[in-house]
Order: C-alpha cells, then sequence, then structure tokens
C-alpha cells in the first residue's frame, strides 16, 4: 500500500466510460457535491464522452451547476457526460496530459467497468512515467456486476431489479398463454444478471424454470432435454440465457451469429436478437410444441427510467463521494470498492483498492451461488441479491376455489 | 338499440382471451366485486384459458375468493384465469351452451380485444339461434388500443406509459453512446403504442428522431434516407418502428422472416427479434456508421410489473364494473367503450355498444395524429395519449456551462 501523500491543489476532471447504468450519474453527482467540500479542488470539470472529450479538451463546468440541476441528473439514467468505448495508447495519455496540465488537472475520476479501470491505470502509470503528479480514481459501475474486490457494483441492484420484474410479468404471461419462453439477459462474462431472474419467483411452479449462465458450459442437446422435463411437469416453460453462454471449449454460442467487436476486444452480444431467435428456432425444431417465443432484453435492462433499486442510488451516490475523499485525503490512485459487513441486516463499507486489482480480468459467479445442476442458481444466490435489489411488487394468486357442490 | 329486458336470474361466467396487459385482472376483478352486489347473479365462476375451459368445464369458483386475495390479483399483470386465442366454430358453441346450462349460467363476459369480441357476438348469435338465454358481454382490453368504439382501451395507457419510459432511457444512452438504435414495438394493425414512443422526448434533440406506423407504408429506401438525414443532424438517431409496417401493398415487412399465425389469422410478429436486426442490418450496409443496434421490446410490454397508469388502472377496473351492470339492468348483449368527454381536464364515460361494431375489425390511427411526412407523429396526438399515461419519471441535463477563463 502507498505512503499517504501530501496536499496538493489543482483541478478536477470526472468522465464516463462503458455501458451505462440506470445509477451512473448518482456517482458523478456525489463526486461533484464532495468535490466542492474540499479547498484542494478548485475547477470540477466534465469531460464529455469519457477519455475522447480529455483528447479534444471537450470540457464542461460542473461547479457552476445548480443543486437542482445536479439532484435532477443523479436520478436520470445513462451516463450524463457521455461515454466512449477506447483504451488510450500511450500517445493518447501525452495528448491528454498535455490537455490536463493546460487546464491545470491534478484530480482525475473514471466512472465504469474494468476497462475503464484498465485505462485509469493506464493513465496513472503513464502518469508517473512523464512525472505528471495526478491522482487517478476509477469509480465503479457495472450492470454485469462482474467487478473483482467488489461484493457488488452499483448499476447491478438496478439492473437486477428490471430482469426480476421483467421476468415477473413474463412468468404470469407465460402462465395465461402456456409454451416456452426464452429470454436472453445481458451479461458478457458473468451470470449475475441473469441469475437475478431467479428474484421473479414468488409460487412453487413459478418460472425461470430453467437458468443458463456463462460460468457453465452451454450444450443444446441438455437444454433441450431440461426444457422437455419442465414442459412435462408444468405444461410451460420460461428460460433465463445469458447472453454470454459458451460452449465447452469456452466459444460464445452467438459469436457465428455477431462479428462486431469494440476496441478493448470485447464481441458485440447485445443489440441483436440472434441468439434468442436461434435457440427458439432449435425449440421449435426438436419439440413439438406449439407456442415458442424468445425475447432479447436489450438496453432496456441498463436505461429503462423510473425502475431503479434505492439501495443501488444510494450506493452509487456514496462511491462517487469516497472516490473523492480517497484522493483528497490518502491516495494517489485507486478504485472505490463496496464491501459487505458479515452478518444481517445488510450493511456495506467502501474500500480503496489499487487499481490493478480490478482493471482487465472480470469475476464470475462463484460456485456457490449456481445450482451443481448448473441450470439454475442456489439459495446463497438469492441471498445475496435480495438486498441489493430490494422489495419487489406483489404477485396476486387466485386461491382457485372448486365450484360449490350442486 | 334493443329494448330493455327483464330480470334474469343466474350464474355469471368470466373469461380472458387473447394478449394479456397488466391492467386486465382490474377488469376481472371490478365484475367480480360488482357482481357481488346484484342479487340477481348466484354463483360468480371463473373460466380457465378462456373458452377452452368453457369446453372442458374448467371452471373455479370466483365468489368465495377473499377481498386482499382479489386486491391482490386486481394489480397483477397478465390474465390470472389464463388466457387462448381460438375461435369457436358452431360446434364449440353448442358444447359450451350444454356446459353454461349444466352449470346454470346467464351471464358471460369475455375480457380481450377485437378478436375476443368477435368471439363473445358468435357465442351470442348462436345463442339467440340455439334459444339459449345467456347475455353476453365483451370487456375491452387490448394494449393495441384498436378497438373501434373506443377513444382508448384499458392496457394501452399502461403500454403506452412503458414503452414512453423505455425510450426515455434509450435515448440517453444513444446520447452517451451515440449510433443509430431502431426498436421495435408491439402493435399489429395500429400505431398507437409504437406512437407512444414520442411522449419520451423532453428536450428538443432527443429521440425518438423517427416513428414508423402500420398506417403508412414503409419503405428502406425512405426509412434509411430519413435517418441519413437525423445522424447529419444529432450524430446519433433513435428510431422506432412498429412491428406491423407494411409495404406498398399493405404486406407485412416483418412477413418474410415469420410464418406462424393464430386461429384467428393473425400473423405472430412478437417473440422474435427478426424484424429489428433485419432493419438494423439494412442501415449497416448502406450507412458508413459504426454503432447500429436493434432491441425488440417484446412481451415486456404488455406484462412487466410495477409500472402501468394509474388512469388505465382505474378504468380497466371501471370497465368491468360497468359490464356487469350493462348485462343486469339493461341490455342482453354488449361491450363496454371508452368515451372521452369533449374539453378539459380528461374526463369519460363508459358506454355499451354493440358487439358487432368492435368485433373483427381493427381502427388505426386517425390522419390527424400522424405527421404528413409518415415519420411521426403530431401534436394532437401528444394531446390525446398524455393524460392516458400519466405523469413520466422527471429526466435531469447539464446545463453545459463552458470552462471558466483563464
Amino acid at each position: 500500500m502507498p505512503a499517504r501523500i501530501k496536499r496538493l491543489d489543482g483541478n478536477m476532471l470526472i468522465a464516463q466510460s462503458g455501458g451505462p447504468t440506470v445509477v451512473i450519474n448518482q456517482s458523478l453527482v456525489g463526486a461533484i457535491r464532495e468535490a466542492r467540500q474540499h479547498a484542494c479542488i478548485c475547477g470540477i470539470y466534465g469531460s464529455l464522452h469519457g477519455i475522447l472529450g480529455i483528447l479534444e479538451a471537450n470540457f464542461i463546468n460542473l461547479a457552476r451547476e445548480s443543486d437542482a440541476t445536479l439532484e435532477a441528473v443523479a436520478v436520470t439514467p445513462s451516463s450524463m457526460l457521455g461515454s466512449v468505448r477506447k483504451k488510450p495508447s500511450t500517445e493518447d495519455c501525452r495528448r491528454m496530459f498535455q490537455v490536463m496540465q493546460r487546464h491545470e488537472v491534478r484530480y482525475f475520476f473514471y466512472i465504469g467497468g474494468n476497462d475503464s479501470a484498465e485505462t485509469t491505470l493506464i493513465i496513472h502509470e503513464e502518469a508517473r512515467r512523464q512525472r505528471y503528479d495526478l491522482r487517478c480514481f476509477h469509480i465503479c459501475k457495472t450492470i454485469d456486476n462482474d467487478l473483482r474486490e467488489n461484493d457488488h457494483t452499483p448499476g447491478y441492484g438496478s439492473g437486477a431489479g428490471f430482469v426480476a420484474r421483467a421476468f415477473m410479468g413474463d412468468n404470469l404471461d407465460n402462465r395465461a398463454l402456456p409454451g416456452v419462453k426464452v429470454n436472453v439477459v445481458m451479461g458478457r462474462q458473468a451470470g449475475f444478471l441473469t441469475a437475478a431472474s431467479a428474484l421473479a419467483r414468488v409460487y412453487p411452479d413459478d418460472g425461470p424454470h430453467l437458468i443458463y449462465l456463462p460460468e457453465r458450459p452451454f450444450t443444446l442437446a441438455r437444454f433441450i432435454r431440461d426444457i422437455k422435463r419442465v414442459v412435462a411437469e408444468h405444461g410451460r416453460c420460461v428460460v433465463a440465457v445469458s447472453e454470454g453462454i459458451v460452449d465447452g471449449r469456452g466459444k460464445p454460442i452467438a459469436a457465428k451469429y455477431i462479428t462486431e467487436s469494440d476496441s478493448h476486444g470485447n464481441v458485440q452480444l447485445s443489440g441483436s436478437g440472434a441468439l434468442g431467435d436461434f435457440l427458439a428456432e432449435e425449440v421449435r425444431q426438436r419439440m413439438s410444441i406449439q407456442r415458442v417465443r424468445a425475447d432479447t432484453f436489450g438496453y432496456m435492462q441498463r436505461s429503462f427510467v423510473g425502475v431503479y433499486s434505492e439501495v443501488d442510488a444510494h450506493e452509487a451516490h456514496q462511491v462517487g463521494i469516497h472516490a473523492v475523499r480517497f484522493a483528497v485525503r490518502a491516495y494517489a490512485h485507486g478504485s472505490v470498492a463496496i464491501k459487505r459487513k458479515a452478518g444481517k441486516p445488510y450493511r456495506v463499507y467502501y474500500k480503496r483498492v489499487p487499481l490493478d486489482r480490478v482493471a482487465k480480468e472480470t469475476r464470475h459467479m462463484p460456485d456457490a451461488f449456481i445450482h451443481p445442476d448448473g441450470n439454475d442458481v442456489t439459495q446463497a444466490f438469492l441471498e445475496y441479491a435480495k438486498p441489493l435489489v430490494g422489495a419487489l411488487p406483489r404477485i396476486g394468486r387466485f386461491t382457485e376455489y372448486p365450484l360449490p357442490p350442486k
């Protein structure tokens, strides 16, 4: 752990990167509000579209935004400063430091996932190499919940709540008009968001009846066998499938349908219904069942307005606050991790962790959260996820009394 | 208008049919509660899965359900009695009357869209022909809002509110990560639900920037030209496309990708991402733009839990109540239509209309609601739709002050 460092005066620059979440602006506003409390932070600048805005010196002055505006921005989904998917080169860093130096920037905050943590790490290491005195902090967010060192990440609780509500409704829809329904859920590497579909279950026969995660190899034969068993039992079947499911050799099932990838090398899995349609067609071909449908939940999972977890919104705000506190009081660089305290009730604390511990590699669902059969989650997962999502809407059902005797 | 008819004692049978909505059980519970007020209605039976339940005498006793259960069911989305897509034959009707007679059913209520109105009409006409004394009422519902005689239908306001929230979020997502985004919205024949995407606009540059409805012929050339213009102006483009868009000869654009149809002869357009993926691929091929994505909103539009319009829920309840009142006090058959009173504030009344006026044929968006260019809606539509959807979440935005001068 690096030694504590002395007071540094300068301006602060904050930016957002990667896929948005519905609470990502809570972190932004938390950081802005906290920065106003510290005399060593003079100007508060926002870079538009992440590091692209730094390269082009495309900044706005956040210090002047009113409290009412900040409050409204905090509750608005999706990166208000704009986002980007870009990994900086050494040359990019050199240009960025020139821009930062011109604007006397000494505090840099980057809100994003593991790719953004990698970008923050690159900027931090280049700054040290090029002897540019800069405090670099990563502020975590991702609906995928796949950041190492974190019990969970801001954005996940709200995304999980959206997925749970969608499956609650879809299970009722499927109960009314029985058939096989396949829903494809986001999550490139980790199954946390798909797993959250299990929170939709209220009654014993409720779906999702099957859950397929990227952490376990997926085979079509097994998939069809599982669905046949569920249909035999319930006369219907609701399935949650992660967009990131892979075959036995780790190759994404969706890969043969999608070719695009971003500059971090991630294959683009969202924004297409191909995987769901493929799976539904396989079910149709291999089973004698009339109604087979697929939905791909898509970007709604990360940006639908009005559905969010209060716990998630609060924590996202706190992570922004803590990043500024860590940068001002103690450390040259780091990422703010959410840690859960042992026992009940649910409580968390915020910890600074080194950037290289969250950058690049992602976290997967632990084995304890995955059913031994590989097609469901465990009670341990449900207990983990429930406090992050908060209360879900009530689902009623008739007692279904028989007719009176004649 | 038929003459008022005298008191008829017997049991009541109620069922649900067609695609569910999030408020369809409000109508069911409204009808049950109202039926309890009338001495001429003895038993209150629910048929499971529409007319299929009648053919199989698969009934439950709704009279015994507790107030707490009714309250919980009312706020739960999707047809609680189960649904079906089936048009009865003369022989089906004969069998149904045998079952009804055995159960002393004299009041029949069918909650559904125009196909269900047609079913109710067939049952009514067959009952008269076979001299079975039965009061037949259709209770309207459909997120498509395509029932004739109605200002709007129960289910639409909530579905429209879901679509508006989805587009609010997706517009913010697209603003953060610019590109072309195509969202396919439900609505087999009418563009009302797709049109509701326009309610998402808060700021002048907000999407959806283009809206394509089934009421106007769709051409790819025009679609691409429109998108190019919007991208040139805003650097991005969010598009709302109805699943029911048709070419110049009235043939669904989606038809070449989807073959399934139901027993009313409707081609199955939902439950597949094919149309959105096709349109996105066309944009990718014909434009030099990096990010092109498509989402198909799917069944969430009709069954997502926790997002609904209070006005819609209230009116759905009232439609159920009024169906029972009309059946008990006045008419042998009919459908309950929602009529809007002239002027402001928004007020409605409920009117009994003959079944043949809502059965089969659907209603389309009036010309006054469609922009002359055929790729947007009008202010008149927005004023029509706003009170049905109710308040939408607040969307904030930075003032974007320039940096302080040095």
